[in-house]
């Protein structure tokens, strides 16, 4: 039985709120239960300094946490005077997910900066900010098309996140930060529209897993992430 | 004729929104019509190390803009390494405005911070954050009195603030961006529920102003905070 | 009565010192009775990167204190590795007084800073920068008129900042620092030889002050400030 | 064809030499074909500060590469005043590698930390940290147990590393630098000597990659996982 | 011929001011011709943490430069974040010379702390700051005496320091700006009263130097010493 | 008697070997002793910025630790965010000595940095890493003559340090660790292969020295250093 009373393959109510940022080029804020981040993307006319004369376009990622974002307040990084490093290894997988649906020739050289910032958190944010984030860089791209800056082909699929874990040796799918701090193991999966695998990251905490523990926790992230992508296009319809 | 088409004396639509944040002990997402600022209050049961084993306690104040609240996207605090000196004048300005009201004495040896992040700006975040800042800072004490953790009078006043300026020759209130970016002066007033002064911050941008000028500034911003006050009143009602 | 035995209305002994740095394009140690600031131009035969082109110039300003121009020695900034909120408050203050008599357009694509380090600090800091850094200005564009760099009208006025307080419930001139740490509101004006004023700091430690309070200040300051700018044109006799 | 003529189930020659720092607890020098690392175990006598009183021990890792251990010079992270995200989530996954086949309680209330310096890079230094930094650590233990400090069941299990890869539609095992820049996705696996998956890090840089694809890689990293650990048992033989 | 027509053994002229800081324990401003500098002593109660329970005190000296000391401004280090390698290497420096010539078992468990800031800068400040640092060091020791802080011998000897150069081929005494740009080699000698040598720094910025060179700097320097040292001695009397 | 049981003019085991490094230009490691450098050469195909256009070149050298290269670990300086004084000061020393014997016009405007990472550490890194160094870099400068990028002249001379120090009253070559901290005067020696000084570092630990013992230190260097170029003869023959 799961903390949460959920079953093992039942999501937290997901929901996207597209248009939230009156001067962003795209955004959305998008709640997997009580966890809330706002996505959103900014548009800059040139790429990075690596990329001009390419051809090729960027997509980038921050990420933050608001300071009581979580249970007990969490020193704001702008004061600490760095991103840790969890911060960073959670913004370098956003851009990596993102860019793997994104064609950065017709983007042409342009960089979309897309921001995830949570204003609160209950497990699973950075996968939020994956699934959130496609939202917002979609939302960019139609502001670009509606000005005739990109052609057609600019975004080749969907892309979306979810966590798994083993929790008390079942595999369980979406886990709340109730269920993650006490999971066995940890795994974010983050996929394409048309299924394909783009990022794995799976962690045993405590005792180690198998190959069928494998097996089922990428079959529930399969279907979690197939309601996603339904989910997103429900929002864009 | 000011660009919002607001009468020199009208303030833009105010609102106060409650118990925004699952986690904090007070909370409050305040709008000044495009200006939202979230803010929160968090209680630590000692205060900072300087006030250990004065029987005192302390209320500081962090802020921050999420990086697209703008309108051109600015760089994170957290990536550059540090806060800027607006951010760190800002910063200071709401923890001695708030702190005007508190009874550090009767507060004890705690301390409770309020993080005012701006979600999107459009001029007056400072003022916003102080005036929804007395709010979540009201709901934390309330928090604390409900167990048991302060005796009745640690709150002495309402506080809040507006900004006022000389927008082509004449004193208007509460300056969105537009008008911010193209007024004579600026000025920020701070006052107590009661009436009296905690701070004047006025600077002439263009032309430097006269005394009769500010008092018609002063003024505005008279009858400015004690609308807010009473809207904050009927918040907590 | 007040612990420097003043009069009310009596601002300590102030004096100029100018052409004290041999390598600065302007100089002056500027004492306002124990608090002693020196105070340099130094000019850039070009402006901050973004007036480039613009035909503009700028003036800016940074500020420091020796470790042991203080009671206790203070931290340097240089190893504690940054410039503190109060700091960067204090120099964004003088540069924006300097400025506010500066034609930027008749200065040309130049940048003057003016740098103001205390020597020996006893209350009133900032106001005897702004005053002591207006002289350090007004010799470096003498010393660009000399080379034909600039024409007659770059400066417009003279400028000078002077602290006000309420002490003992009685309004004050020129707070010390032993003032400075009982007064229940500590405010600085900047105003201009014309008596414009630039910019008013008003700050209620203890209990907030009302209007009479603001306007006895005001008064108090605008007849220190006329003394400050007649010494100033006595220095440059 | 791989770049490096080997079979796609072959790994480069791996070599373990121990004892290579004479001040360090324990030492290992790995050699993974061209990539070196030299790992060291320090042990301090005190646990974290947020462990004191637990009963508990903790092993962490630090990574760096020296400047020129790489086909172009990095700059050295010391000079640029900070750790780069990269090095932050390796140290990261080194130190939950090495911790999962730990007894922390068995350890006692000290810390050991493994340092992975590597000092010649061709592809698969992480890989090469965690399986060298092990020897490490077995080798600090020893060092303990000779002198009492700890009690026989620390070590639980051996660990070890490895990457695998798509390239060109193949999977391979242990990619080096050339191979991994083309790459259609990028593995590393972790996994305990009895088996158990510790962690998965898949990355598609390119092509998505789906679940035939993920159990074939899997396949081989157990495979080459397996001769890690009977080569970590003939160096300690 | 030197640019500064001075003799090869014969210094700048050399003042020193002592008492110059109202808050600090001691103090010296000290004038090497064109070079001056602050020296102020900071007595703290207590010595730094790795000496607490030793029984013995500590000296300690920082070194800063005035943006505008120098012909060109130059960056602020409080806002550039770090102390230059220039800086803590001279600051170093004065600390060790300081350190020669004082009993830290008799200073007793207290820190002195020399800051030595150079108001103008034309070659030798380092030399400068460890005489005038010495003067600074004298004055808080008898300010501790006169309130029976301390025996009578915690300062064992006299310590000061002087340049030298191979300036044209010839061996000359202190150095200027002017000289030091353009000498062969650079040396800096740190003495006691008693002629015992503390530190020698010697750097050929373009050609080597011979023993025969070194035996004619260092004679120079031993009487330019001691022409320092009687300075002392007057200053004190 | 020397707890090294060295006679008083006698160094350390030394050896040089090449090429040590696949990825760089030129390599060495130095083994003094129990101190290990690995010293790397990389080559810029431009200079630093502020010699661009001169036509000449520049070399530069980084020092750095390996955390457990020393008795007690040392935090690592790109976890602590800045390299130390020492380290600064000592990576200066090198850059300064190797470029006392390079023609900077004849290298070209090309850059040179020199990188010296200690793997193990026991007295005397800075000389070690400026005999490794020279090396590297001759190594770097015959890479760049293979392609014709440089005529013959580049490197001038040798260039080569050694440590020596008084040690119970007696002078004495090469410190080993154990010795170096108990030495009365300790002093780093830098000469050309034609016995030129190109730097001298004495500083008197404990009692103050003398000409005579200069004298003798200088002797011993003399000696040394004469050995050491002899072995950089052979290593390169």
């Amino acid at each position: 039985m799961r903390p949460s009373k959920r079953a093992a393959d039942a999501m937290r109510s997901v929901s996207f709120e597209r248009g939230v940022a009156k001067h962003a080029e795209g955004s959305c804020l998008v709640r997997f239960g009580d966890t809330h981040v706002l996505c959103t993307a900014s548009l800059e006319e040139k790429p990075p300094a690596w990329l001009r004369g390419s051809g090729k376009g960027w997509v980038t990622a921050e990420y933050g946490m608001l300071p009581r974002s979580t249970g007990d307040r969490m020193r704001r990084e702008a004061a600490t005077g760095k991103q840790s490093g969890r911060t960073q290894e959670i913004q370098r997988l956003i851009g990596r997910s993102l860019r793997s649906v994104v064609d950065l020739v017709h983007l042409g050289e342009k960089q979309i900066t897309i921001d995830c910032d949570v204003l609160q958190a209950d497990g699973g944010t950075r996968t939020a900010s994956v699934t959130g984030g496609w939202i917002a860089l979609y939302e960019c791209v139609q502001w670009m098309k509606a000005r005739d800056m990109v052609g057609p082909k600019v975004i080749r699929d969907h892309v979306a996140a979810i966590s798994v874990g083993m929790y008390r040796g079942k595999p369980v799918l979406d886990l709340d930060y109730a269920e993650d701090s006490e999971a066995e193991t940890d795994a974010n999966f983050v996929m394409t529209g048309s299924g394909g695998i783009v990022e794995i990251q799976g962690t045993a905490e405590g005792k180690p897993f198998d190959e069928a523990e494998l097996t089922a926790m990428l079959g529930l992230a399969k279907a979690g992430i197939g309601q996603l992508v339904e989910l997103q296009k429900q929002t864009l319809a």
